[in-house]
């Protein structure tokens, strides 16, 4: 299984982001020791949901949409959701956080899960090295390695 | 009112924190345009209590501890509680992310507020940055500022 990070609205080079980004990126790479992970950054939420299901040949991915009002999850339980997308084989998981006006009902219907970091409102940036702490430690929750209980 | 930022058990010095603590200080810096905002670092919870509480003198604090099992406040919220603090002349807020293990019994019991910024687990060094990005953004709340709005 692939996981995608993606983004919607954020301007990669911007230079006040740089420690979000040097953030996300270690997270990144350190998740991409247990599946292949990667960041995308789109301009708009109908650039990303068009990336997401085009037409023709491979499977629809698992949608997983980020967002305040969404499932508060615990770390664990997310780490169960993506354990069980994975062995269920699932090829690709893209979990996507929100324009800044939030996410249209289309996005709503077509997403598999809504997951919520928490009722706080975090800067988009801020969000996005959250988000790939959180995939990090998914996946070290379900390799079995000590980074989660020793936080 | 002076607010502190304050965190149990973290080594300042740790090389692998340099983003986060880049973040932390950067939001603290502009939290400080508004009101007095300092952070502190404690080696264990009973030196932050012995702090928090030293006999003779100064009005005890209003203290908010971090705890995932807390109250999920939304950043509009926390910053409704901080403007009460403010506007009841509470002369310091003390905000304490809270030990590895946990807090006591004794700490949420003196605690006025155990304030939860989600259900997921965040690295302490993470969720300081996340906390003084909370702080700035109840300032600006509170004081009319348009970055709140503006994500």
């Amino acid at each position: 299984m692939k996981i995608t990070i993606a983004a919607i609205g954020i301007i990669r080079s911007r230079r006040r982001s740089q420690e979000f980004q040097r953030l996300a990126d270690e997270y990144t790479v350190r998740a991409s020791r247990y599946l292949d992970c990667d960041q995308r950054f789109f301009e708009t939420e109908f650039a990303l949901m068009k990336e997401v299901d085009q037409p023709g040949g491979r499977m629809a991915p698992h949608l997983i949409l980020l967002d305040s009002t969404g499932k508060a999850l615990t770390s664990g339980e997310f780490a169960a959701h993506i354990g069980q997308c994975r062995d269920r084989g699932v090829q690709r998981t893209v979990l996507a956080l929100g324009p800044p006006n939030g996410w249209s009902s289309e996005a709503r219907l077509r997403a598999n899960l809504m997951f919520s970091l928490g009722r706080v409102t975090l800067p988009h940036e801020l969000a996005r090295a959250v988000l790939a702490e959180q995939v990090y430690r998914a996946l070290t929750i379900l390799s079995g390695h000590p980074y989660h209980s020793g936080h």
